[in-house]
């Protein structure tokens, strides 16, 4: 059986997708609205396992970049996604035949979504990810020696690069300081690789677990159950924090969302507090100053009661919250995986400790196949 | 007779170069060593005038890009050039014929040589400019219309961009944006242009005006005459000063080496200041307060006694100087051409004054042709 993305598919998918952002990737709402016109205009969208995948296929991630903090106020027109992919076709001289969605993340759930109605191709059901992350060379496929290279941007004036760099640390340096001068935000398309890659470099079902999670949120708004519980039992996660925002120090630093919130807790973490780094993402948890998770495991904020994903731009004095914590795909725990997005590769001077070791959901696996 | 550009012409070459680089485009010791070794390598390169250019010619500007000050530490290997017009002719699918120097100015009078000589091309007997501008847009052919974009621009590592821009302002954001990530200095290609095009937007003859230029100065020094007074008699240039700098105020922003000098007269000009405001170029001498001289027209900084051109980056105190004004080529002083390049698109607050206006240079006329 196939599934379809159309328009009743894109809160779920865009409620996923917001929880595994993590904070990161942008407003889901804004993206949603972007995707919502797309498929009502161009039909929805049909998912492709990896499995079906065949060896041959032609497979790219579309996605924005740039800071989430301004993508709320310049305001994409949805055409820079597929001008960005036409471009990567025309520097790869291939047409592509499936569209990747490059993290599992607010926005960019949506932009690839975007481009596949429009251009009235399948998506793969996976992510380069399993979450988000703040740069690009912070992909499954960099851990495979996929390069994201040759990468196509683009700016909703019209202006497009195309770069060919020798790594994908370059390809995110040179995207970054592009993305920087275009106003913070651009389309990129990159990570052109076959069906055979994607099988072994991207994380499965990625979007099938996104319109479940949805789902379960929706579900338990419906029935009066907790949304919070649902999340955590789709994920295998834990519950690190209940608590109340008392303090957010967040700037706009070479085109990244940066800073940290304090929370002081209620209920079981009453006269407890905890401290949020994050980078575009929400990075590291520590209570009263003990570290209860980091990257590359999942830490999601949901407002307390709703279950809804709270942004990194949306934390703010007195929000309400629950903090979860939740296993990343077993390979980014792996030395490789560490080294391109552990708690070192984001300027943290320490060492990754897994969220709920020894757990039931211990390497991410109770949440994958 | 066609002339030809060997190692025995590249110091006149890059002399006059120097000179009509008022201060910018990189020291031109540098240069020439590159030079140097592509012509002694590959041969001379020959020198076709504008008017010996078929209309079907496919002309390319190959230069440097970057703060010059930046350039005396993070040395070119050479290859670098050959790269960026090689990008450059995949992005438009033809094959560059002529070689063209995009300013007058030290390692950019020089880097189209490298180029040239390498690709066993010819150069244009012409230059983009007529001096030096620090800005990519601020080139004649944008007062043509013809776009700098697609832009090749690559760095020593191998990494390559490839930009397509809305118009020339935005072509320069974009590469200078990638030239400070990749470390303030980058090679580029653009300009492609045809034969047609090039006659009409290029300055005529400013290869053999350095070449004049050079040998002007070499012969003043080895018969004892005043080689200051053989570059003013060569260009119709008019002697502004001559002092003993006694402050310089220098810093690297955004690519550029900006800032200011000031000098304090000697014989004429004793008990009178002369301020040198610079980005990249020296673009505006004040003298007590009055304007003297300003972009679009020369400015230039001659060592005392030897004529040595002076680059903002070797301006220190105690450097005994003489500065000299001459007039640029007319097009600049239209209102299209003060637009692009006049004293306010350099955010300076005040009209162009021309330098020796109504003198026999007026125009610039009286060096060229």
């Amino acid at each position: 059986m196939r599934r379809l993305i159309g328009e009743g598919e894109l809160a779920d998918l865009a409620q996923g997708a917001a929880v595994l952002g993590t904070g990161g990737g942008g407003p889901p709402y804004l993206g949603m609205l972007l995707a919502r016109r797309a498929v009502h205009e161009c039909g929805p969208v049909s998912l492709v396992s990896l499995d079906e995948l065949a060896d041959d296929a032609c497979c790219a991630d579309v996605a924005m970049m740039g800071a989430p903090t301004v993508l709320l106020e310049k305001v994409p027109s949805g055409e820079e996604p597929l001008r960005a992919l036409e471009a990567l076709e025309r520097a790869h001289r291939r047409t592509v035949t499936h569209i990747v969605c490059g993290e599992a993340g607010g926005v960019n759930s949506m932009v690839p979504v975007v481009a596949a109605a429009r251009r009235g191709l399948p998506m793969v059901d996976a992510d380069g990810i399993g979450r988000a992350f703040p740069e690009l060379q912070m992909m499954m496929p960099t851990l495979y020696g996929i390069t994201a290279a040759p990468l196509a941007i683009t700016d909703e004036r019209g202006n497009t690069g195309v770069l060919r760099t020798v790594d994908n640390r370059w390809t995110e340096r040179i995207a970054r300081a592009i993305t920087v001068e275009l106003g913070c935000n651009a389309s990129i398309a990159s990570y052109l690789m076959t069906g055979a890659q994607a099988r072994q470099a991207l994380v499965p079902r990625t979007l099938t677990l996104c319109l479940e999670l949805g789902e379960a949120i929706r579900c338990a708004r419906a029935a009066h159950r907790d949304p919070v519980a649902a999340v955590i039992e789709r994920l295998g996660g834990r519950r690190l924090f209940h608590g109340r925002v008392t303090d957010v120090d967040r700037r706009t630093v070479f085109g990244f969302a940066r800073g940290h919130a304090l929370m002081r807790g209620v209920g079981e973490w009453a006269d407890t507090e905890l401290r949020l780094e994050f980078q575009n993402e929400h990075l590291v948890a520590r209570r009263d100053g003990e570290l209860v998770a980091s990257v590359p495991d999942l830490i999601i904020v949901l407002q307390e009661a709703t279950a809804e994903p709270v942004t990194t731009e949306e934390l703010r004095y007195g929000l309400r919250v629950e903090v979860v914590g939740a296993a990343c795909d077993p390979r980014w725990r792996s030395q490789a995986g560490l080294a391109v997005a552990g708690p070192r590769a984001f300027g943290y001077d320490h060492e990754f400790v897994p969220v709920a070791a020894g757990g039931p959901h211990l390497g991410g696996a109770s949440w994958r196949a």
